[in-house]
């Protein structure tokens, strides 16, 4: 096999069809042996789907295998429930509910695809027994499970898995309270403790300090084991359902990138070390050596154990199709803009929850470190500690992705803006875009999540340019709390700036002009669907003119009706729930105008809950993808 | 001073003037011993303040005093700072800062009204540093403020109190970790442990175990002391801020509603016992008990420390003015409606934080102990608790306030849905009224907050005739999840019914014909106002038909546009703030379907933070009175 890579230096991939996997399952071998040589061949499987997906979360994924495997090959009874809380390391549990025929084995090759596996569970998917993605929920779900199995005279153990980074949020800590005073025993919780999370080590980010202490102060049977030793982990497992007088967790010491010797995190030992297997397809080279050293271990196991060395399946990496058009990214703009912020007003102070690489922060943090504030992944207590930043004079910058910024700390963002102060949320990942992570981290609800919160202006830039102009006047123009809502994945634009933006609050900008209807949209995304569906409608002997139109909650209706004035329809276009988005507000104001009288009126936008998928799938999908927009406008025509 | 009671059986009220606090303050009494006294003082003022406002928190207020008393008068520097995180002990608090000078003295007489004492900590009273009231946040504002201190090189302290109940909250513990990390010592949190929460006790509620054990887990100093020890209080503060090593927290042993023999809290020794003085102002009879009491109480004091026994201010009790209007009442409709359905499903089980009596969920505890769960101040961990029984079969109805079931655990809502599971969320205490706790409780964005989660319905019921059939729409109709929007006071209404509400998703009914003008509107509330202002609006010759809408987020605009025909105007009357509420909802469901192009349209509803005071005050300072509300009509005519 060694040769064979080498041979393919780029471009091939490798992945165990199920027959291996039943092969080894049907043979008469010790069962931790089995569950071990199953962890590794899943973890191949398991880079395999990652790697064709182009993304994926590896660490974690690799991490948890042993336990997972074990649970699924010798742990759990037939009625008995895994699932994991954190949900990144979905990849590794496809890739041996694959392997046993929980689900269709083929569904390897569609990680992050429509009607393929979620990049989180989904409990659409066989084997799935819930939504998990969204950090903290898995120990309080498993307990609601719990009742409801003893409810029904059920038969049924829960086991959940937690991060550890995952533990910073609150809710577990709620989660724990009544689990003891309900002695909760029909449930195990395993941390699976790789030491490691988003961006850099628990201990850097925000240390747990002593966790069994914690555990056990909570009133919790504690046991702690080598998460890569099936005999500690077996036994674990047995003496958790043994214990029948409290709750039990078992702390699974693991390495994160565990398999793959240069994947494997130690970056607990540094402080500047930064993981990089958390979360994205490796490049072509590292898959090369990761699968290259997973199949000799595989080969080795095989061996030991007096097996037939495996045949392995080759397939072509996908290679991404090349655009004829350009992207652009809004985060290396806003990272410039932010800096330059800080330079100015030495009040600004930002604030992290665990995402210090993707929502751009690493210069800020670096130019000014005294000013840089990471909290873990803890959403609340970030929003509430600039709550009291600003009511003592600061300016605070508040970041994370825009799924969690609005909703987990949602009533901390409205109590701090019942205070009067001046804070700015900025929130990445916003939209549909990327599809790949699914629901949990789609972000297409913030509109309406805050957007009724008394002088909450919420902003979204359309073009790099404009990144710099709008957290310029959140922080400096706007005499109330802000949310910047970005994009963060490189996107295809027509759009090209001509002049510097000058926001004015409620109005927006003519990009394009026309005479027959008018598209109002925001962002990156809708200004560069708006340009397209343009360009097609005009073929239909149709002129569109379009509004680009920053401001997403705060509507100027009047300074609106002049702009449509003498269209025969208006469309809206968000990337975002159609209920209660920008397109609502858009209608409302010109309502009060009485701006819509003589013209139709189509708003865009989502109105289920969208799927996981490659991008262009699901925009078509939820039908925002220029083709659809042009069949919805046509038909008004 | 105890004839003068006995004689004024009822109607009077009793408080010491801020002279008499002067005399104590400037007298050369030992400053521990002049705390002690003061804090007695503080509680008779507070429980007048109590008393005239017909509402407040006596048993937090009283348990805290002699905390807050020290702090005032011996451990705070200048510059050093106090709040309450839970913020319910504001009455207790407010009677120390007026007897201080840091507030007017006369707003003792203004609690709870327009103008006056917020129910709730508000920044924009003196002497008040945040707006507290949403529990579980003071922890986390407290270190945003020394980090901003730490920054501007200001030497402050800051003492911040919790309740214990309040530990419930996933904050709590999620802002314990980074304090410890950064090692945040300019800050002592004190814990008001008077073991009782809302109703009943914290051990039977949702015990929090070995309390001290949890904090020393997380890397804290701990204290245990006697909440009324002058001697002890003094001591442990002194401890904390000698601490350099990690954060201090004191747990304050104290007695619920300490001062008052009959008031003090007890139900810690009983499983049964309900604390009666949580919230809400005592009856004529204990009041003047409980005053007599505290008189007696200070006059010792007065003549141990060799003064001279103080004067006493008496006023009138204020008599609720009477209507001439029966007030009518929904929770006791929906405890009759949900213990019906209950009967007649088995899978239906009911969910509370701590609300037990306020949700009117007794009867169903009683009737089915096994089918309710008491989950503590955890609104996280019950939301998510809840999707693992709908995922396993069951059908659960999650209780809360709304201003916290719709924002603390706004993501686990959404999570739950995307599982596409049926869950009843039951909020209480929804809209603006009551007007008095002030903006942590008025619940006037939820529709905004929850209402764009994809197949979330949210109903809300104008007569507590409607409320049997909606819950019925939401539990046997409707195929996923729902909000039931409920208010919680008594409230007048010519509003009756003839006929039994048969609920169709989108549309309403015609409460009364009219053809100049269509107001559409939802619930108790609005619909009282609506009839209000069409009868005031018959007498300047327009006649409104008036809709009640009782679905909040979903309009069936076809349906309406038939009903409206003909108007010249159509108006919107929300209970909640105006962007993203019903009258947004209408708007755009109307555009959709040209429905408003031959008619003017009116919304009216929130604009801004809902101020605390009384509810005619409140109503008529938003705009939410009939007058208002035909002001705003007639301009239109």
């Amino acid at each position: 096999m060694g040769d064979l890579i080498t041979e393919a230096v780029s471009g091939t991939l490798y992945y165990l069809d199920k027959s291996i996997f039943d092969s080894i399952i049907e043979s008469n071998i010790d069962g931790l042996q089995r569950s071990e040589l199953f962890a590794h061949m899943a973890r191949l499987n398991a880079l395999y789907m990652i790697a064709n997906a182009g993304s994926g979360h590896i660490g974690s994924s690799f991490s948890s295998m042993d336990i997972v495997s074990y649970l699924y090959l010798e742990g759990m009874k037939k009625d008995d429930v895994y699932f994991s809380s954190k949900g990144h390391d979905a990849p590794g549990l496809y890739a041996v509910l694959t392997a046993l025929n929980v689900l269709p084995f083929e569904k390897i090759h569609r990680l992050r695809r429509l009607d393929g596996l979620p990049g989180h569970p989904d409990v659409n998917v066989p084997g799935m027994v819930s939504n998990t993605g969204s950090l903290g929920m898995g120990i309080s779900k498993a307990k609601g499970m719990v009742f409801a199995n003893l409810q029904k005279g059920y038969d049924s153990h829960i086991h959940v898995m937690t991060g550890d980074g995952e533990l910073q949020e609150g809710q577990i800590w709620e989660s724990l309270i009544s689990a003891t005073n309900h002695n909760v025993t029909q449930m195990t919780v395993v941390v699976d403790h790789n030491k490691i999370q988003s961006d850099y080590s628990v201990e850097r980010t925000s240390s747990l300090g002593d966790l069994q202490a914690k555990f056990r102060s909570f009133g919790w049977y504690v046991q702690t084991i080598d998460g890569h030793n099936m005999e500690e982990i077996s036994g674990a497992f047995d003496n958790a359902k043994k214990m029948q007088d409290m709750p039990s967790v078992i702390i699974a010491d693991t390495i994160k990138g565990k398999g793959v010797s240069f994947m494997e995190g130690r970056s607990v030992d540094s402080d500047v070390e930064r993981f990089q297997f958390h979360s994205g397809a490796p490049n072509v080279e590292d898959y090369t050596r990761a699968a290259q050293e997973l199949i000799s271990t595989i080969n080795l196991g095989f061996e030991k154990l007096g097996l037939t060395i495996p045949q392995y399946e080759i397939v072509k990496r996908p290679v991404k199709p090349s655009s004829s058009q350009q992207t652009v990214k809004l985060f290396p703009s806003y990272t410039k803009a932010l800096l330059k912020q800080a330079e100015r007003n030495s009040k600004i102070v930002a604030l992290d929850a665990d995402l210090v690489l993707d929502m751009g922060l690493e210069p800020f943090r670096d130019a000014y470190p005294s000013r840089f504030i990471e909290c873990g992944i803890a959403e609340m207590d970030m929003v509430s500690q600039a709550g009291g930043m600003a009511l003592n004079g600061l300016l605070p910058v508040v970041h994370s992705f825009s799924c969690f910024l609005s909703t987990r700390p949602n009533e901390q963002i409205y109590n701090n803006a019942t205070e009067n102060t001046k804070i700015v949320y900025v929130g990445g990942l916003s939209g549909v875009l990327p599809a790949g992570p699914g629901h949990s981290h789609q972000s297409v609800r913030e509109i309406s999540a805050l957007g009724s919160i008394p002088n909450m202006v919420m902003v979204e830039p359309a073009h790099p340019d404009e990144v710099e102009p709008l957290l310029d006047w959140c922080l400096n123009v706007h005499d109330g709390p802000s949310f910047l809502r970005l994009i963060s994945i490189p996107f295809e634009t027509d759009y090209e700036r001509t002049s510097v933006l000058k926001p004015v609050i409620g109005q927006g900008e003519i990009v394009r002009k026309g005479t027959d209807l008018t598209i109002i949209t925001a962002g990156l995304l809708g200004v560069s669907l708006a340009l397209k569906a343009a360009t097609e409608l005009h073929n239909h002997d149709l002129d569109a003119k379009i509004i680009s139109l920053p401001f997403l909650n705060v509507i100027d209706g009047n300074w609106l009706k002049e702009q449509i004035g003498g269209s025969r329809l208006v469309v809206t276009i968000d990337n975002h729930y159609r209920r209660f988005g920008q397109g609502d507000a858009i209608a409302v104001a010109l309502t009060e105008v009485n701006g819509l009288n003589d013209c139709d009126f189509l708003r865009i936008g989502l109105n289920e809950t969208p799927p996981s998928g490659s991008n262009d799938e699901v925009l078509q999908h939820v039908g925002l993808d220029p083709d659809s927009i042009v069949r919805q406008i046509l038909k008004r025509f």
